[in-house]
């Protein structure tokens, strides 16, 4: 038995005694959770977002019948720490699941999620979850780190970004211009290769197909279905049925099809009359990547994109659907993240989370079912390990800024800047020699934050072992 | 009898001959019709139109009952040459409603609408409509220009900007930080000063009750209100039930009390039974005025604001409302613009349009019904009398171009810039340089329209008779 697989192994039957297991569940019904998570969509690529040509109708559906959440933050503004972070409830800087000279996990990199890390999937799996993960993984390719050793019972994806193993097609003329041959990704199927290169063109359709199944399959036991598209992270692929479609040209193609995608799984959760006992949320890993142009999405009001701690970077466009339950067209303006998304999950199986770590998040089921306000009154934003920015209500102070998408150098704010981010979405007007208290109030939290990190190593800059 | 005065009557005697009169109307019933225009509305500031704090529920269900336009412009980027265009149908290069000395008009102005120019109310009354203006009219002040002498059976309102008329406050700050005795504009009913200052705090919710005493008054005879707030333009005031309520600040409290306005007419609407009789279009004069900052809106994913021929000064967040017969939750994405509103009015009442004069627009009906595509496939972006920018399809050339925001030069461009707007409705992206054949299309489109358009003495630069 290798190392890891015996930490698992002690980990899944800690959960017999601890964490995971559901503590009064037996009695009541619990809901399935899907998660629908994007790539690189930015926060103004939905039509119910502002998108004016972009045409949405299964997200904007569901976000009539269920709540648009407009101030949702990933917890960081690339890949890998921002999925880490989903899955987690904890920031990368806790796990190591970040880098400031490597921003995600390459193909050529050895590290991925530590065993110690609790997973959602793995909550849920203890708590008696059927668990699925469909599509982009990116938090480790090598067999400890991959889905099915994190939770889940099951996998279908590509375990990396769809642009990375390179073998053809001339550097950005090869993203701009995209076959399939120029990125030889391996598709897997739980721990093995199964297509290589994955032909992206049906990776929308089949990662949706499989989901659906997984619905289809598990409808008489609670599941949680986590279905994280490849797309619109650049290359942009799409099927046959979409070439073409979008008025917004190949990107748009390509989120229509996300739109049939998300039409299909709500429908096959109505079919199987799943709807009233299941939680949906989508979102997306971080914004746009703008420095693709057309080919990257539209952060719509929002300052800057992929890779920022300008709010383009991080907020996010977001759905939550669960008729009956949450009120249908909610307009949520209360601040929450991915990293309330297992406190509320765990809330909602009667799962006890561990008690020997921090975790980031709270609950959002008060804000969903509407029996109370959103529990999130701070938010950080990292680079890397460096937190560039903090908010507390509507002020944000900008300790650094860097101007991504212009590929600007990284500035230093003493004092730092300060928005109102509410009245203030784009962070145009910067207001603090008027609020010197709140800057103070601002940096304290800061202080008290950072009091609560301690360094973990980094598991992105762990290198391949040698063959 | 002045002169003006013998014009407008012969006028209403060629209605009876001619233009105006309903042609087949007598056994059908025709809709009414209520135009409710914003001022320096921005794209984005609607909750339907992606914006993240300002809450719109009563526009958003609108929104939601009805069709959301999301490539529909303003004729203008300021206030009187983009009304012309509303009540016209007509360019304000072709009515003489524009000028390249003065934007728009002001207290010292002594003209206004031309006597020979045929407004919408002017062509629903010769059809049988009860007509009402409430709000801003800014075609003029003197008594030949008011409401009452151009179609109106009855007005109130403030004739012309609500920040006019200065008598206090220093400059700016007297608009960013107002008070209504700095503002001395006089408050009318039809063609009498009823007050004046105008007390701006109550001004939205008075024209409201106005508008919907119209239609409970004349809810036995077809009718057209024009309810053209005066909100959100500068200096912003807002009834007590509105203080304070909005995240989004003072702005923010404005708009949602727009918001409640037209929540309050389509009660009204519910309430008589009208409403699947009636054809309520919301649009705004111009884009945002951003030198204003957080007392300007937000033009959401679009270039630029207010003044401007780039999207944001003339792309307006647009909704149409006529349940049963546009159908609800419909996104319509084909270019239109109020120069279409006259021909749509005019086609549903059965009346007769001039057939002396150009027209620049044409009816929306196929559009609005779902029984064919939009009619236009070109829009003309004008600053004064000249002629910016041109947009056939999907393609926009700017022949010059200023960043009115930031009040950088005219900038002029040989060849033109070329932008995608449906792929790029940012205006991001300059394409010229792959697409000279389309660049030669659009200037051959260019040198087309500039035949039709013969110089007219501009109504904008008559001085005040001297007393």
């Amino acid at each position: 038995m290798k190392r890891r697989d015996f930490i698992k192994l002690a980990g899944l039957a800690l959960a017999g005694a601890g964490w995971g297991r559901a503590t009064q569940a037996a009695d009541r019904k619990r809901p399935n959770f899907v998660v629908i998570y994007a790539d690189d969509l930015g926060y103004g690529d939905l039509s119910c977002f502002g998108h004016p040509t972009i045409r949405t109708p299964n997200l904007d559906r569901m976000a009539a019948e269920g709540a648009k959440l407009t101030q949702f933050y990933s917890a960081a503004s690339v890949c890998t720490p921002s999925r880490a972070a989903l899955l987690t409830g904890r920031l990368p800087i806790r796990s190591g699941m970040c880098s400031d000279r490597r921003g995600v996990l390459f193909p050529d990199s050895g590290g991925g999620i530590p065993a110690s890390e609790v997973t959602l999937a793995e909550l849920l799996k203890g708590a008696g979850y059927a668990t699925g993960c469909f599509g982009k993984w990116h938090l480790g390719h090598l067999p400890p780190f991959l889905p099915t050793n994190n939770g889940f019972d099951t996998y279908l994806g590509i375990p990396y970004s769809n642009d990375m193993d390179r073998v053809g097609g001339a550097g950005r003329a090869g993203i701009t211009n995209p076959k399939v041959a120029y990125f030889n990704v391996p598709l897997m199927r739980d721990d093995k290769v199964i297509e290589r290169p994955a032909d992206q063109t049906t990776i929308t359709r089949r990662y949706t197909e499989a989901a659906v199944d997984f619905i289809q399959t598990h409808k008489d036991k609670p599941f949680f279905v986590y279905l994280a598209h490849n797309m619109p992270h650049v290359p942009l692929f799409r099927s046959k049925a979409f070439e073409d479609k979008s008025l917004r040209g190949l990107y748009g193609d390509v989120i229509e099809e996300i739109d049939w995608s998300v039409g299909q799984v709500l429908e096959a959760l109505r079919r199987e009359g799943l709807d009233k006992n299941t939680l949906v949320l989508f979102s997306s890993d971080n914004g746009p990547w703008l420095t693709f142009n057309e080919h990257g999405g539209s952060a719509g009001p929002l300052r800057d994109g992929k890779g920022s701690t300008w709010e383009g970077g991080m907020r996010e466009p977001t759905i939550a659907w669960w008729p009956g339950t949450i009120r249908a067209g909610s307009l949520l303006t209360d601040m929450a993240s991915t990293l309330d998304v297992l406190p509320t999950c765990a809330e909602l199986a009667g799962a006890r989370m561990p008690e020997d770590r921090i975790y980031d998040g709270a609950s959002m089921v008060p804000l969903l079912t509407g029996t109370g306000p959103g529990r999130r009154n701070i938010m950080v934003y990292y680079r890397g390990t460096q937190l560039r920015a903090l908010r507390k209500g509507p002020w944000k102070i900008h300790l650094y800024t860097r101007t991504e998408y212009r590929g600007q150098t990284l500035e230093k704010h003493d004092p730092p800047l300060l928005f109102n981010v509410e009245v203030d979405p784009g962070e145009q007007y910067e207001v603090g020699a008027r609020h010197p208290d709140i800057i103070a109030d601002l940096l304290a939290e800061v202080k008290k934050h950072q009091a609560t990190v301690k360094p973990v190593p980094s598991q992105l800059e762990i290198p391949l072992p040698k063959a």
